[in-house]
């Protein structure tokens, strides 16, 4: 048996490709849209995929099922389990729709299917054995977004994120019931996930790419709950904010994606700044001079999780930077189905006037322990950092939320901002200026920067 | 004045960026469909490329004008010279159309337009003078397919390879005047052609990649004659002949290419393979073991110009090799607008059971003495190889056309194949086993081996 | 707790990197020469590796354990087991000796060492175990060449290539017990091998590159045996030749390595090959044309594997083949500690005049069925190949012996060489050359299409 | 004839190499140290490197030529011209001193040697003749430092940078003479020089890569000089100064540079900072936060030009920043014959507490008109900009003196910097930290920004 794991940074996402050396088949399951890698690896051991599987309709990135189809003509093996409103639409006609006791057939490798519900109604697992290694105990289990390293996945997003009603209790009932089901499997069982940490699918992923059922069992916060209640109660407090492309990725991984290609961008004339523009830049060299009223979402490794709040996948977008940082980012965003990226602007071509105002911690601290009431502080932090503690006085609006949400301030008036550490809070300035506030003032090293002071 | 070449070695084409970097405005002159080079460039230069230009509607690759107008909203200028039948269709409406006389503004820099037919009669120089220099001579010339280092452009392609007869006496006709007016041109000028060693634009092209007009008056031979009607002779004699997929250049060319985009080859069923199935491996390796009937042309420098002799613009293609080698394949292909690859099969994925027969050059040279009368022989070279020696006895016709022309053998009897040193009798052995004849033979080294044995 | 695993294809040798993300430690166990790829992700990861350990002195590839302490200052972690003969020598003050009970800390994370011997005598395991992810139990173990996937280390390298007298049999019996004290251990932990299928430190490695330890107790060979010289008798059974440089491997690692570089080589004139002359070329292009008595190897992944039973550590070596290849194979010849390439020469600067004989199976069958006591067979296989099945009346001679044993055939009779399916006979024709036997020929497709030929 | 230019972006420099393909042999002219992309192109076109010669002892960076000796085996050409004091020493025995008149031969292809001294005593030229193509007039002139796009070498480097006395003057002389004697040769030569736009070698260096000498003959202001005092005049008015390294280069050029290799860094402890650290982040990180007393010279292509000013040849130097940074100024070092890299910090690793202060143009200007006489100005800029227009009341230091000049402020009041436009003035920061000024203030935009207010 051949197998490999696939994890995407940007997505903190897990494919896997398995194949069986006896026949020359392989199957990739929860592909991306990018399935370059996917094909060379395959090359690369003389397999060729034939089959692929989704665990269960992904909230977080654009599914890569239907290019697989369509480039490789592979057979495609999706969830039949969760009603009707789970049913993957416009699939070809030799689609195997996968109940609980089916089971995938790779050469000598097989693939028990397990309904292991709670993320979504549909969610699926699968046991895989390996016979062709001459073994009749199943080696380990893909759990998708059930079963993480060190968490359980969250039943809330189709609520939060797709404003579904009610999902979210129905959700955590399932999980409960899921988490027990796994408790009968074998200890010895790997456990391949389809996050690891960083995703939004979770709250506290462990960093270890892998786990064993037994170690979950003995540290996986789930597994150690008996009353369902108390365990629905911890499972849904504290979730991270889903961004606001989530909403999109239910829908189009139902129904269907495009085919992804190649994205190229070129350079568009600086009079084409979309509604939305992009700086690509590094905070430092943004904030020192930028266009006014542009976003500041720096191409590096977290790109997509900033980039995803802040998408409209109706309209076009312009980036700033250079050509390689816009192919990065358009290819980027192809992952989670925006494909409208403009063009881009070169910084040289643009005039970069507007300076980010910023204050020093220690600066602001004085401001505020003199005259705390005539500020106008907003903290953009997520909603679990401001309930751990805030400044008090300050307004919380999650950055994500900055072009959506009514801003409580005068808009000629000073607003200091900060977030954690100050990453959030420079997208915070971007976003601050396109709603009309001109005197947007960064707090520099953010809330861990004041803590540290006030700790002094 | 920033100035750059651009050689792609495939095609032994040379596209020019010029651009004024007082006013950041830059042009592409003669640019192939793949853009990205030009505009990486550019970007690193503080340029942008705003203006675009072809010296004339060329014959042996799909241009990227098109590209260049669409992706990057630069504005064209190409020839008006020539007559109708000569004149670029589906134009912008900002395209300007050039005339003798005519000048192109990059900032401060001056291209000043001269017609110089021959190759065909819209072809156009441009006359560089660089004022933001300070300078008032000109510094070169950009000659197109006109004048190259030691050679001129030939005037026949449109008769041979678009069969548009009587044109090529017109051609040469005019070329000759061409040369006479570049006589009054100062021997300053750096002369900057669109092609280098191993174009079939002209047949003996220098491999130093620019030249001087005063070395060119010295040293080469157009420049030496006075009579116009030696010197059409001369020009005409012994030109290559041009691959098949010249004609549908100046078509396409001429009327619209659709816009390249970044090729991706995906795997396909060994069953799919087409009529034409072009294997990228080495001829060694292919010769060890192929699959019958497939065409062996390996993915190396020199593809493109043998694939250009076998591809059929209205059909889909499948590669043989691994998905890099076709990959890149696919790219080469899309310069000279072929862009219908359907997929690869992995060598490993196919019954490679076909062996070429082989036979030292020794040996064959021992049948050939002992029973000359009844070997099947064929030579594959180009006809000025076959007309300045060749095996008594031997049948010619050029690997490019085995396709295409009757060959006048006994599909059950060995036929001998040889070329110069093997390269081209390795993809003839493919070709004739597609004709039906399943006993050609290899001879080991070609004419080259041979002729030494010969003398020895 | 971050994690990733490193895997060698050349070498199938596993790497592994674990740090402490609250205290920004790392460390890096099993580290091989070319170290920039655990530098480059400690760095990205934010982490600092401030340790390294091994598992046991390796035989199979030149310890990066030298680079890791000397480049980036690190405290080293070795066995301190196994007796005088084992001890690692020339070792910096700081160099911590690890006896069975020791721990290591790295942060908040904690490897307990345990005694595992059987492949050598001072092998050790670690259990790691992630206090900072909040755990009080391990979570898996780093087992070095003691267990792997399906498989354990073999105890006979050290008699077979170090030519230590009797050690295999104490080996086996440390192993059993190695092996019982590990059925004591949890079925939860993970398993991180020293070494995936394709190494030659065992005999029947699984290609999944990890497992749990109650997998492997329900499925490893090892695991099922209770009697001790019943799996001693398998143990050693059919073990693979280890290649000749194995024997240098221990005495550097214990000894000391020279630090590593990026190894660059430049082209030597043709009079500059050396005895031993590696031809990096496919076999095909080899077997087409090559230099009289160089043996072919070519550069892909399994290079090292063939590679490393003619190297002499005390000699120089010439390669042919372009620059990028001779630059790969110098690299990887650097990761078995042998640092001597002279340079390399460009096949077209050579006469390549030899061509290599080659009989296709089935006419090699008709000779062998017409007479068969007068032809001269060699079957380069392994000895378990050959034990398994060998035609009648072949000679068995190691391919990687036969520049060192006495070959029993007349040097100028033809000599017909086969191995399994043509890559290890193809390196022999290369061998026989050296030893002056010019008329090797080489059965294509090996004993496997002969076997095929004489099933039907 | 194959001919290929190296343009190396950094040093703005030349090299050339030449190759005869009917012999195969070929000659690389002025070789740097990194010779890697001259094997792989030779390799490419099936030439050998055989030969390589040098137009003099450079400058301004380390000659490759003993790498090519040593590494190639190639025979050496150069200059045995101007004196004791300018003969190359430590070369092999069959090293060729070249005098006025002598020929190098390259297969059929000659450079004939021209003695053209200016720039340096032993200067020469080499007129390239293109036998193989059947010509007898030459082609062009491989200028080295005497005859740039546009310019001639300047003769004050010895004076200025190797402080030998009175050779200024001399050089000038000999530079008029060496103009006069190239008006000689034919307007069609193509002018090949040894360096482009960006070189200290030279002041006014077009940026286009090469010329003609009919073209050099109407537009560089050199030849339109006849009066030999004017033009000497003119030759040494308002040269830029040499970066400090310049010194060194002359010296190990003549003796002898060790053999490169393929430099990489190491982290280091933070508290491994050597007294010169240079931090390689773009100049707004830098600014943004940075240890107290670094220099900011960011990784791009000026690295080169600014860290030549500070470098100490005979102590190590850390780097601040990545991996990939720290190796990519680690090898431009080396090109510059500096190969004391100790390692590398990673930003992350360092308590980076240091904000640079800043002012914005118009501020500072508000300042300057209320009470120029009590700010401390500190322009950074070179002589001649300095010259053209400055700040009245500011004091000028050239940005690479900084650490060796008095510098005429009291060190705890606030210091205004500027430059041009802002990048000399973040390295000078750093400077005036590490000499001891706490209160250096930039001033954003530099003399242009002030200058375009000032102008309102």
């Amino acid at each position: 048996m051949y197998f490999k794991s696939f994890f995407d940074t940007q997505l903190a996402q897990m494919a896997y490709l398995v194949g069986c050396q006896q026949t020359g088949e392989a199957i990739i399951i929860d592909p991306l849209r990018d399935i370059e890698a996917y094909i060379e690896t395959a090359e690369a051991e003389g397999l060729k995929i034939t089959k692929t599987a989704e665990t269960h309709i992904h909230a977080d990135f654009a599914s890569g099922l239907r290019d697989v189809i369509r480039k490789l003509g592979a057979v495609p093996y999706v969830s039949d389990m969760g009603g009707e409103d789970w049913t993957y639409q416009n699939m070809p006609d030799n689609t195997v729709f996968l109940r609980e006791g089916d089971t995938i057939k790779i050469g000598n490798i097989l693939l028990d299917v397990m309904h292991t519900p709670g993320h979504t109604p549909e969610s699926l697992s699968f046991l895989l054995t390996d016979k062709g290694g001459g073994s009749s105990v199943p080696m380990g289990i893909f759990s998708g977004d059930f079963l993480f390293v060190g968490d359980v996945g969250r039943p809330d997003l189709l609520e939060t994120a797709a404003k579904m009603e009610g999902t979210t209790d129905a959700g955590a009932k399932d999980m409960f019931r899921s988490v027990q089901k796994a408790k009968a499997l074998p200890d010895h069982l790997q456990v391949w996930p389809g996050h690891g940490a960083g995703s939004a699918c979770g709250k506290s992923l462990g960093a270890v790419p892998m786990s064993t059922l037994g170690y979950e069992k003995e540290n996986n916060w789930a597994f150690q709950y008996v009353d369902e209640e108390a365990f629905k109660k911890e499972l849904v407090e504290d979730q991270p904010e889903p961004p606001h492309y989530f909403a999109e990725m239910k829908k189009i991984n139902k129904l269907d994606v495009p085919l992804a290609s190649d994205i190229r961008t070129y350079p568009v004339a600086s009079r084409e700044l979309t509604e939305i523009t992009i700086d690509l830049r590094a905070k430092e060299v943004y904030q020192s001079k930028h266009a006014y009223g542009t976003l500041n979402i720096p191409m590096n490794e977290n790109f997509l999780s900033y980039a995803g709040w802040f998408l409209d996948y109706e309209k076009e977008l312009t980036l700033i930077g250079s050509k390689e940082e816009a192919d990065a980012a358009a290819r980027q965003l192809q992952l989670i189905g925006y494909d409208k990226v403009k063009g881009y602007v070169s910084p040289n071509a643009l005039d970069l006037e507007t300076v980010s105002l910023t204050t020093e911690a220690e600066e602001f601290l004085r401001m505020y322990r003199e005259k705390k009431q005539e500020l106008n502080i907003l903290d953009v932090r997520s909603i679990a950092e401001w309930k751990e503690n805030h400044l008090d006085g300050a307004e919380h609006i999650l950055f994500g939320d900055l072009l959506k949400k009514e801003i409580p301030f005068d808009k000629n008036a000073p607003v200091f901002v900060h977030c954690q550490t100050g990453i959030r809070s420079g997208i915070a300035l971007g976003a601050l200026e396109k709603r009309g506030f001109a005197h947007a003032v960064n707090i520099k090293g953010g809330f861990e920067a004041l803590e540290a002071l006030m700790d002094e």
